[in-house]
């Protein structure tokens, strides 16, 4: 088999066949969309190798995703809300409504699309666990927004009236389609959640008509510099069959790349409209815009048949993996024009690794999975929601990193509790920020969390992520099948899946080994435990009621080398445990440059010893500050070895300001 | 002695004694200035350690900065010359005397300095080598920039006037007084050149006189956003004698730092506003700023007797030096905000190293030499000279760059003859920028090199640069001094000294030994030669016309290996040649990306053949794509070795685009 269905590994390790792909090489196995395209799908594709398995289908009950569910309805979403409103983001829309625009306008040019974000999180989470309350605040907000869009369907608070700019005046900063497609993707989540016929789903739609009337084929042939419109177009197409939709998508994927806007100062890849997508090497410019942009291009070649362009999205992805994205899953190296770098340029000290990049790298890795089967798009899923997602909100809820840097060397300032802060200037996380696109992105991801975990297809059911809960899957002729998850993954590496049905029609589990667990991966079936290697293994069979799968994970941790290309962390290891990328912070290690005074020793394996991970560590003695070029290399004293404890990187920076390294340099 | 005392070299190694002080400790052996501090002197301290000898004392003749001076003239002058009329940014000046401002505004808010900056260097130019052509040209911007001088002396051609912002409205990024200072500057120049009555001397005066009225101690207390007043109104009072321009400097270096500016994206140390000088640790935030600004504290120390503001520029630059400087001298890393990074933090293949900076912390140093005598600043000079000002032009003077990377990975856009160019986004050196500080700063740099070559005290002449040409210097009583430099530095490291004069009372001739320069260094003196080594060598005598002192200086490459604290070159070394920093550049070894599969032997020295500094380097084969972190280190094949030959990393870039590494991974 290709080294592209191994499984997100090393190159050329040999991993076992990707999901529906049932020999190397073979054509994709399609499977037809649900007949019902709801149950909580943030994807739908009318044409795919898996089928999405949505909120309804799937419910986390506990463990790691399970209490981040339950921080983020408990502490995320009301943060949110309260902040939106406080900095009279929300209030815009009142503005709007009462004629006191523009003197009235708060934020910056993009601040609608928060609402728009807290709006989906809040439909997600109403159909993960309903309640009155949440509803009626939910339904407040809708009204106020819908207050204030436009007899012809227009809508956002920042151009068009008097004394504003006008309408679509700025498609390269101005972000209005990128608005209205948050608008649509809320409308979705909802339309998706039991109500098709919402006050919000009519005002995305009357805003999304108006999208047509005015860019489509005879309109205005450009696109927005921040994609977002065009997986929320494709998705509004899937869930009204309205072909407008989709075809309003397709122009604006095909527009771009050729030049239609206008040059920024960090040139046109910055918002992709330097190559064509069929053209493109890898992924580049900004990475927020460069994940959302491939996603909605996925959407597009499902619903078209394009095998073309899907491949382009995929080979892209290959090589940004291989050469652009963090240990972490984080992607996009720089800060200034919050974009990816070159390939190999990763350093960790300056690793802008944007929440909302992590966010958007799962939306397309899924979109990819559903389409290819490929496991190794799984493994990033799951890379990046432990250690990007994950790291994002602290441990209570109310504060949030909006970069993620693989190593702090000065703890920086303190950010001020009641106003917003600059996005990555603190070793500790902000309450909001000006442009505070990460908490509302966040607050999305994981209400909708438990889509993300499983699919089906006409021979069975995969399991993608590992947590624990229920899943329900569709089978072709109504059959239904209920899988039981019990497990403490990533506490520990034993994920138990019982069969919950009696339908004795054989049918394949599939699950995938992540492409970390190289050696000493098993699989319990009937009693029998054999080894498995990452990829996917399936087990197809008569199941019966009672049934269980063990698949047994190795959770020893272990050294990650990097590849020698990144020149950053040249002579570095990092420890990972199971999915999780660990770090060490200065909290653990008296001195406050202490972390920089590290050397591993890669022969002493990492171990754990009274459940947390350590490391043996040599602390040196660096020299005395001087000149730091020198003709001998400086001598370094290692004075005797020590345990040195880490911590999972998601959970630094909770134990107030610290510095922090994920790569440490070996002896 | 002290470290601060040896050079520029690796922590604690033994130096001998800086100029001006005998005996370790011993306290500041103080000069008095020159009686007619004109001469081409771009700085002239009234109390220092050293006096400088300007362009009026110091002629180069040849050689390398022969080379560059000449390229200036003929090549760099003109072509700034030409962009400034093209740009629109001179004839702003005319729109704004025939009222067709704001509407003919062309650049951006700091355009008019580099008309100012032009002016300073074709008046260090027309010092160093008379024309009448030049003269003229001179004479014609000066008159258009005078006839847009409001009647009260308010010279800006963006703010003030109607339709335009009102003056000093933004000091925080509205560069007015930055501009001003500019003007001082150029103003200041054509004084010191025989021209103190120049109407480009009345018209910065006026300007000046202004500024005084409106930020007097009764007026408005806050500062620039970018420094430059400062130097200038020091440099202004020393021309003039005027107290009120010393007095305005010490206001606005004293309300630096105590948050009188509003808050900006980047945070208060973005413009050296969050902590008063005195407390300053280290240089940071926007690092032309800081150096511009710490240069200007200097000057007010010099005139104040401040040895607290004193000291504490020279610690800041001591830790500036020791963890936030490039090998190359560069300074800043971070493209975001053009800024000094944390300590050690300094990635080759992001490195900022702005020309602009680079040109400031020449200013700077020189004038910590003169008042401190350490060589150390003398030793940063000539690495920042030979390895970030020789860096930005190409051989033909024509283009430039903006940022001095250390690594370049990628070839890059070609930049567009005919239209500025972003400022680092290419392997090759642009005509112009949109923000083109750099070529003017460049033009004024080398236009008065020879003023940073030589000075004298009251035993006699030091010399801190090495340069063929001729040197005379003042020592009391009226005695003359004059010394003929033969040499090929750096071609070759035999530097002669040929005393011109018969003055048979004894003197000191001081040398400087680069602190790169630590083994094998020698002079001979009288037919005699001991070996000496980094810091300042000095002989007394009775000199007689004829006598020769010859320095020679160990030219053999070497490799240089960095402090271990920064971790983006870690297991790299770099290879020098005298002062030059070297470089391997794509176009001399075959394949794309070779100079990144290069791995350095560093057992076998580097050596020269026929001509060339080679390496000798395995070309490894690298990991197939994949996920770039591995169970186990890659393997790295290294099939056999070849020599690699290297380029002055000043000179790459010159041959079409290509890719360049300083830094290459040992084997």
């Amino acid at each position: 088999m290709t080294p592209e269905t191994a499984g997100l590994d090393e190159a050329h390790t040999p991993g076992t066949p990707a999901h529906g792909a049932s020999a190397p090489g073979a054509p994709a196995h399609e499977v037809q969309a649900h007949d019902t395209p709801t149950g909580g799908r943030p994807v739908v594709p009318s044409r795919a190798r898996l089928r999405p398995l949505g909120t309804r289908d799937v419910r986390l009950t506990g463990g790691h995703w399970g209490e981040f569910q339950e921080r983020n309805r408990r502490a995320v979403l009301p943060h949110v809300e309260h902040w939106v409103e406080r900095t009279g983001w929300l209030g815009n829309f009142d503005a709007a409504r009462t004629g006191r625009l523009p003197a009235d306008r708060r934020g910056r040019e993009f601040s609608d699309s928060e609402v728009y974000k807290l709006l989906e999180a809040m439909a997600w989470e109403l159909d993960r666990e309903p309640d009155q309350g949440l509803e009626d605040r939910f339904h407040a907000i809708v009204v106020r927004v819908a207050a204030a869009q436009e007899p012809d369907g227009y809508l956002n608070t920042r151009f068009g009236r008097p004394g504003q700019a006008p309408r679509w005046s700025d498609p390269e900063t101005g972000h209005e389609l990128y608005c209205v497609g948050h608008l649509v993707q809320a409308a979705v989540a909802r339309a998706r959640t039991g109500h098709p016929d919402d006050l919000l789903v009519r005002v995305a739609r009357r805003a999304a008509d108006l999208v047509c009337a005015v860019f489509g084929p005879d309109g205005r042939a450009t696109v927005d510099g921040h994609p977002e419109i065009e997986p929320a177009l494709v998705e509004l197409y899937r869930v009204t069959g309205e072909r407008r939709y989709l075809e309003q998508a397709r122009l604006f994927v095909e527009r771009r790349g050729h030049h239609v806007l206008d040059e920024v100062e960090f040139g046109r890849e910055y918002f992709q409209d330097d190559v064509p997508a069929r053209e493109a090497r890898v992924f580049r410019g900004h990475a927020v815009r460069a994940v959302y942009l491939a996603a909605g291009q996925v959407d597009l070649a499902a619903e078209t048949g394009d095998e073309a362009l899907l491949a382009a999205v995929a080979r892209q992805w290959r090589q940004t993996v291989a050469a652009r994205t963090y240990l972490t899953g984080g992607m996009g190296a720089r800060h200034q024009d919050e974009a990816f770098a070159e390939d190999f340029a990763l350093p960790p000290d300056r690793a802008y690794s944007e929440t909302c990049a992590g966010v958007g790298s799962v939306m397309l890795a899924w979109r990819l999975l559903l389409a290819e089967g490929d496991p190794a798009y799984a493994d990033l899923i799951e890379r990046t929601l432990f250690n990007v997602v994950s790291t994002s909100p602290s441990a209570d809820g109310r504060a949030f990193f909006y970069a993620n840097t693989l190593h702090r060397r000065e703890l920086g300032a303190v950010p001020a509790a009641d106003e917003p802060s600059p996005r990555a200037s603190s070793s500790l996380r902000a309450p909001w920020f000006e442009v505070s696109c990460c908490p509302t992105n966040l607050a999305r991801t994981l209400a909708s969390l438990a889509a993300y975990v499983a699919t089906s297809d006409d021979e069975g059911v995969q399991l993608h992520q590992y947590a624990a809960g229920t899943v329900e899957g569709g089978l072709p002729g109504g059959r239904g099948v209920r899988l039981v998850v019990t497990t403490r993954y990533p506490v520990d590496g034993e994920v138990r899946v019982r069969v919950d049905g009696d339908d004795e029609r054989p049918w394949t589990l599939s699950l995938r080994v992540p492409g970390w667990a190289r050696d000493g991966a098993t699989l319990t079936v009937g009693g029998t435990t054999r080894p498995v290697g990452p990829g996917v293994v399936a087990e197809r069979r008569s199941w019966r009621r009672g049934d269980e799968v063990v698949l047994r994970l190795p959770m020893a941790p272990r050294f990650t080398h990097p590849d020698p290309r990144i020149d950053a962390v040249r002579g570095c290891v990092a420890v990972e445990r199971g999915p999780l990328v660990l770090a060490v912070e200065s909290v653990d290690v008296p001195g406050l440059d202490a972390v920089d005074h590290l050397r591993v020793d890669p022969a002493v394996p990492p171990r754990e010893v009274g459940g947390r991970v350590v490391v043996r560590c040599a602390r040196v003695a660096l020299p005395e500050p001087g000149w730091p070029y020198r003709h001998d290399p400086a001598p370094v004293g290692a004075p005797g070895f020590e345990d040195v404890p880490l911590v999972p990187y998601h959970a630094w920076a909770n134990r107030g300001p610290s510095t922090m390294r994920v790569w440490l340099p070996a002896v």
